[in-house]
């Protein structure tokens, strides 16, 4: 049982049928057409080699098919890693301590040895502080700042900046060395891709095409860009023209290779190989989730942090860089048929094929045609609906986009993310800063106590009933000191409070400081205090403290009890007089 | 009116009358001699030559006296904030940018600023999110640091580290070329000031003073020993024996004088400005409302951020550097007879005296003696009790003292206190990131719906009826979506799930995606999702959104309205069959 839980794949493995196989192998030929470009693009946009990207669409599928939870995902390299890839590569190589390649790839076995090892400890949970805002605004600005970049190679100039700023800057400086045939070219294949994205479909299926293969052919639009452009570079001669091409490529099988380790490299890298992990995880695990409804297969994120892991390890060890699930491959394989993991594995043989015998013929593809590529794959990915959605919803929620997005845009993505989880937690906690509480009264003849505000209920001038309607914290605990002694001050004849807990399902150590301090500031003004209907695990965690030795009053189990007790000896407590 | 908000020193300044005077002149007199060695000490923490301290304990003075809220606070130069100071100064320093003296100065302004614009804005609720165990845990690894620190004074030895590791490494390294007769004057200085501390009071009183006579004895023990060592190190050359003394003071009054201003040197200043800032209010707040309490005084923490924002600024523009409300000082200016701030105003008269007459008799000073002043003082800021009782109390807030104390000692005050804050709050939202739920049922022939686990109670087959307990956001949603999803798969002849919502007091838009989520979900296994007893401003945001319309059942009013409908048409829903 336990090598089952270890391995997902020998679930499926177990009775694999032939008719799986028909159908992953045809899933996994339109996948490995759709990843081939896909692969060059996204490594040429990491700043690295195009062979590195063939290589990270090999070994990482095949380790991610073994030990991956979700039956249809396809992990490779994605737009929004490999910018964060960029932004990590680029500042410490930079510094000239090493080059761009071997930082990629120990930024790909730092992110898979966390996402390893938070799998085994079970930490899926850490995902969940990164609200669906802030993760939805990051790629929004992600995909804006990447769309940006590569009017780079688009136009034929080169574009260093990794934010909004710089790069409009970069642009608006540079714009007249642009390259016409380079620019022609990759306006051309935009314009076609556009076209194919969004006209093609319905073309297709007006001539009588199914709809399954016409979305086949729309996807692998790219690949049909690349079979025109190819032979015409090569035959138009495009180099000598001054078109940038994507040159020598070596051909065959990446080396197995140990990424280059050293501590201060680690120490530079861990932040951004962690935020890359965990973006990464996020966005597979939606995607994971989304396919296995439909199918009702369940996805377990604690096994997926483990795929990933072991999917982004085998990246570093096969001069790869980092990887993850993405979603419009993953969608494809889904769409094409596939069946089981059995589609990656067949797809990591195809890439392997591609890198032995299609590298030469990579020679003559213009880079403006991959950008063009990348350009209109991340369209996809800005979200106006989040932003939409969240100006109606919440302002809250509408903040922590707009934060994350202007940060991320005027800053970079590192600094981006950061920023949006802060502003996630920040407003969150000043949200439950205020605690709902409610002078509460007891409603005529029942054993009930209502808000006064909102009741006709009967209140005594010698007893203050407030309900606190939320776990006290240290966010919290000034404000509720503030709000008694406010109450407090509103009523002469005072002589008990009694605080009603029936919500407070904890009291950290702040908010006990600040329940003495009420306790205090009551018996200087000769007023006790009293808790009623307080938890069995608070009672328990209260009892552990000296608070109940100092407080004035005492503790109640319902507060009715509280009542009709302080009530009977109210004009015996000299405080009334 | 405005005017007596902005100046709360009016309230007190009209129709002051002659016995306040003379009750504020008697602790001003006390505080003084307090204030005095306590000023040169914290200068030499800080890093900053001697007369620096007591141009911090001037001008500061009297501006919190006219902007401050307290009527006993004292304000000056304090044991952590000069830490902080020493670590935050010597970092810029190092890199030669700017001399300690203008980068403490600046310090102080920015803090100044800082603490003024949240005055203004009402900011002050920013300091909640620093919890009680952090403070605590971040003053007592302070303390510690500081004490080990004075060691090398108090050898004659330079000791450069601000970490425990460097601190004991640096000590065992250079532990032999202690001095020995600077060890003698400072180990005799520590020696007698413990003797006072712990035992001088009693044996007063025991000769027949009174209690509070004895007390400001007690108090004065530093400049007991200063006014023996003085004559003793001038009359016996302790210079020639090369016992490094204060030396050369200039005489006179601060010159008003202008921060130097620089962008880069801002931005550098910033993060620690803040953290002394924010540190430094937390503090002056707890002595203000601790002492205010005893005389009904209130404290507004908005008042005091521009109180203690004026003092720093005042700092800032006479060669002082950041000051903050003293505890020790405060107690004694209180203890002393203090009525106003007028005690203040006139223990700053005094400082500026000893700063024009009595700077030549600080030459003579061995600098040990100070260090032993600061040692026994910081001592009584090591907060035992806070981490028996966190122990005892509750796991999150133990883990975050000894987090917040362990990097405190380990990488320094600056990444200590950032990491507490980073663990208070990452701990409170684990601890929230499982929403209290439970499967209710109905209690028999009542509308009362109770946990199933706790009660004896009926429920239907075809419905699941879940109570939320707390508010959903980005850190539970997905445990709820885990947990219905759980709930469903046990029970197979289900129709309907009703969440039942009266504790829910928000939903963001994280937790809203997973409401979707369910719903999605449910559709496809044929069951749906109805709400109940939802609050009226969850119910207002949930319409400002797409998510009504996609819910596949209906939103009750009641709960009980909600199974009594579902029942009724129970056996003609198709997904019963």
């Amino acid at each position: 049982m336990r090598i089952d839980q270890a391995l997902p794949a020998l679930e499926w493995l177990r009775g694999y049928s032939r008719e799986s196989l028909i159908n992953d192998g045809l899933a996994a030929l339109v996948v490995t057409i759709m990843l081939i470009p896909q692969s060059l693009a996204y490594a040429l946009l990491a700043g690295l080699p195009a062979e590195m990207g063939l290589y990270a669409s090999i070994l990482p599928l095949i380790a991610y098919a073994l030990f991956g939870s979700s039956r249809t995902l396809s992990v490779g390299p994605v737009a929004v890693a490999s910018l964060m890839t960029a932004s990590a590569v680029g500042a410490v190589a930079s510094q000239g301590v090493v080059d761009y390649a071997s930082a990629a790839t120990l930024l790909a076995l730092l992110g898979g040895l966390m996402l390893i090892a938070m799998g085994l400890l079970k930490f899926g949970f850490v995902s969940h502080f990164l609200s669906h805002p802030v993760v939805s605004g990051f790629i929004t600005a992600s995909a804006i700042i990447i769309a940006l970049g590569q009017l780079g190679p688009l136009l034929g100039i080169g574009l260093k900046g990794a934010t909004l700023p710089s790069l409009v800057h970069d642009l608006y400086t540079r714009l007249a060395e642009a390259h016409g045939l380079t620019f022609a070219v990759g306006a051309g294949s935009v314009a076609f891709l556009l076209l194919a994205r969004y006209r093609l479909h319905d073309w297709l299926t007006g001539i009588g095409l199914g709809g399954r293969t016409a979305e086949l052919l729309v996807r692998s639009a790219p690949v049909l860009v690349m079979a025109v452009l190819i032979p015409l570079s090569a035959v138009a001669n495009f180099q000598s023209a001054g078109v940038p091409l994507v040159g020598q490529i070596p051909s065959g099988l990446p080396a197995f290779s140990t990424p280059n380790i050293s501590w201060p490299l680690i120490q530079e890298l861990a932040l951004p190989a962690f935020l890359i992990a965990l973006i990464g995880f996020i966005e597979s695990v939606s995607v994971g989730k989304t396919l296995g409804a439909k199918r009702r297969q369940r996805l377990d994120p604690d096994q997926e942090l483990i795929g990933l892991g072991a999917a982004n390890t085998a990246a570093a060890f096969s001069g790869g860089f980092p990887v993850t699930g993405g979603f419009s491959r993953s969608v494809v394989n889904f769409e094409a048929g596939a069946d089981t993991q059995m589609a990656s594995v067949l797809a990591a043989l195809g890439i392997g094929l591609a890198a032995i015998f299609l590298t030469p013929m990579l020679y003559f593809l213009p880079k403006a045609v991959l950008a063009a590529t990348i350009m209109v794959a991340v369209i996809s990915l800005i979200d106006f609906d989040t932003i939409t959605l969240a100006r109606r919803y919440r302002t809250a929620d509408f903040s922590a986009v707009v934060i994350t997005i202007a940060i991320t845009l005027l800053a970079g993505v590192e600094i981006g993310v950061l920023a949006g989880v802060g502003a996630s937690v920040g407003l969150h906690l000043y949200h439950t800063s205020r605690p709902h509480f409610a002078v509460v009264g007891q409603l005529a003849d029942t054993e009930h106590y209502r808000n006064v505000e909102r009741h006709s209920v009967v209140t005594d001038p010698h007893i203050l009933s407030m309900r606190i309607d939320e776990s006290l914290y240290f966010a919290n605990a000034a404000y509720l000191e503030e709000m008694v002694f406010a109450q407090v001050a509103l009523r002469e004849h005072l002589a008990h409070v009694v605080l009603m807990c029936p919500a407070v399902n904890a009291i950290d150590l702040s908010a006990l400081e600040a329940l003495k301090e009420i306790n205090n500031g009551l018996i200087e003004s000769g007023v006790k205090l009293h808790l009623s209907e307080v938890k069995g695990p608070v009672m328990d965690a209260l009892q552990r403290s000296d608070f109940l030795s100092h407080l004035s009053g005492e503790v109640f189990l319902s507060h009715h009890g509280a009542v009709t007790a302080l009530r009977a000896k109210g004009t015996a407590d000299p405080a009334q007089t």
